[in-house]
């Protein structure tokens, strides 16, 4: 039996908006036919989020076509069927013999598609900064006759300014983020287990927040004494100390969407040095969001909190973040000095300024917010506080 | 500060055997160096789980050093010294200026080291399967003299066969699947939200079994009616309904070996049809397992569990399996019809049943098995049953 359309995230009209500022850069860059193999940019453009880019698949977007194609392993169509906007002949399963198959793949079928298509002499679009090496060499040498540029990043500029819709996914993960954080202020105590706080984290932001269930579990880190100068270690297998350190980051997912979130935990009194580092990276944070508005660029905020946390004698020598959105970062803005992009209204950031200042210290906080059409609207609200815990 | 070396999961000499092992290979291509950029690969060279590989990063590989060299961004490299066997002077830490960059990123500074290193007209292994085709063209204009010579699986096929500290890593890790298999088992309800539901299964890999902690969250998928047709949907916005169909996968991870289980669950009693494929199944699975020796091809496995569902009218289109150990699936063998590698001691595989026969309707049944001397030991433990709830 063919499979029932599930519910849909957003009305139809939202993709057609999406793929029409698609089709807009395509005729800016001359191509004819796109080819989005990342998974992000098919979550945008279709409202897929099955954990399928494992194995080839391609959303395959024609200027002759109002609905692209999406080409993916005949086991996972059904669930391009249920979840996206697209009709259903506009899913097409290839062949499972095109797995685990050192001769042929998946992206032979999305050639043969472009050659059936009538654009193997056409401008062709791929995404040579995802696809591996072997692959593109595929399309290059299949695609003799086709004129092919590299898109890696045009759907992520786009997807840079959200729509209402989509900043009111953000909120929801936002506030499910904001839960992650309170019950791991509820649950770090000396003698647990970190394995055991971040079982009782991760169930949270499954759960979720406000009656909106988390909708996939994003990346966490729980980085401890020690390893408070390390980023992305999940957890160790130790159990909590007294006078540890605890740098948490965790992220809630509403269909796609990520909001991000980094505190600080102390287990008893921070010593004088963390507390100085605190307060630092807290005034930092403030300035930096009190140069958000239309017109700002992503280095003047990077420069706003640099020159806070100057003042104290600390430095960062890292970004103070990026565009965030489907899947956690965006490949597009960064927080740095230097880059010019100009902030709009409803461009997304995680203002992340961890600070890994030694090889065995460092510091985290951070906030996701949107830009408004006057300034900054935070979506994590979690006190700004070291938890004393 | 230095940070401190953490607990070791393997002792030195198990990873001096794995290098000496990708020499041997790396001297039969005729290459002097090899580039690992594959984050399971790094694992099992080094022992680092930490996950930065969402940008550049190598473990450089040179016949004439003992321990390779792993460059990674300057904010992740207290991890690498704290988690891997190696010296800290074999850790690099490349500068944050090269992240969000559009001009120059960590592979260049992997290039420069490859010309210090003298490697610049040498033989030199990339991995082309995984390096992005824009990656690959600076690799290969910037080091124009070089002989570059495609290893994507040259590891992954070393890492098929798994030393005893393996097992017992994915002995543990198969008890933390079938501990989230029995979680399921218990809180999978009419009425309850699916999230709810994934929530407590989180907390469980996590939570881990026998004392034994989870050390990460693998993917997980909770495909329920009208949804057992798909296959990588992680849960649905739904509550659990009476008479419902749920598909389950997880996978229990320590130290970043995974080991995978698949189960069905009926919520009251299951269809005629459901019940009739779930014996077929399991008679497929018993058969599959009893060709399992060394000596017996992938191919031969297949072929028994196909052989089997066929008499009883069954049939299944994908293929039955792959070799599994760090993050889950290897790019090597298949469990499928024409793939004639041959078992061999401590070979791991995830038997994969998995069954998605309609649009709207499919099953799922797996384990985790390891090639003995002169069997097959089958590390998951689950009742082979369809659950009913």
């Amino acid at each position: 039996m063919p499979i029932a359309k599930g519910p849909q995230v957003f009305p139809r009209s939202e993709y057609l908006r999406r793929l029409a500022a698609v089709k807009t850069e395509m005729r800016r860059l001359e191509i004819e036919v796109l080819v989005i193999g990342n998974s992000s940019d098919i979550t945008y453009l279709t409202g897929y989020t099955a954990r399928s880019g494992y194995v080839p698949q391609a959303l395959v977007i024609s200027l002759n076509e109002e609905e692209p194609t999406f080409l993916l392993r005949r086991q996972d169509a059904p669930a391009a069927v249920h979840q996206t906007f697209l009709e259903r002949g506009k899913v097409f399963g290839y062949p499972e013999t095109l797995i685990g198959n050192p001769d042929r793949d998946g992206f032979d079928a999305v050639i043969d598609f472009l050659h059936e298509l009538g654009a193997a002499d056409r401008g062709v679009g791929v995404q040579l900064g995802y696809l591996s090496a072997k692959s593109a060499r595929k399309f290059e040498s299949r695609l003799p006759n086709a004129r092919i540029v590299d898109c890696s990043h045009s759907v992520a500029w786009i997807r840079m300014i959200k729509s209402d819709f989509e900043i009111t996914l953000m909120r929801e993960a936002a506030a499910i983020a904001d839960a992650g954080v309170s019950k791991a202020a509820e649950v770090i105590r000396p003698g647990v287990r970190e394995a055991d706080v971040m079982a009782e984290v991760a169930a949270q932001l499954a759960r979720g927040a406000n009656g909106k269930a988390g909708t996939d579990l994003a990346s966490m880190y729980f980085c401890s004494s020690p390893r408070t100068g390390t980023c992305h270690i999940r957890w160790s297998e130790d159990v909590i100390h007294p006078g540890s350190q605890i740098n948490l980051e965790v992220g809630g997912v509403r269909h796609g969407y990520v909001s991000a979130i980094m505190r600080t935990f102390s287990v008893g009194a921070p010593s004088d040095r963390l507390r100085r580092l605190h307060e630092a990276e807290v005034a930092g944070l403030e300035a930096a969001l009190a140069t958000v508005r239309p017109g700002s660029t992503c280095s003047d905020v990077a420069n706003a909190f640099y020159r806070t946390i100057e003042k104290s004698g600390f430095h960062k020598d890292s970004r103070c973040g990026y565009a965030i959105g489907i899947d956690w970062s965006e490949p597009t803005a960064s927080l740095k000095d230097g880059d010019m992009t100009e902030l709009k209204p409803n461009m997304t950031f995680h203002l992340m300024l961890g600070n890994w200042i030694e090889e065995d210290f460092g510091y985290v906080i951070s906030e996701t917010f949107r830009v408004t059409d006057s300034g900054c609207e935070v979506l994590t609200k979690s006190p700004r506080e070291l938890f004393e815990v």
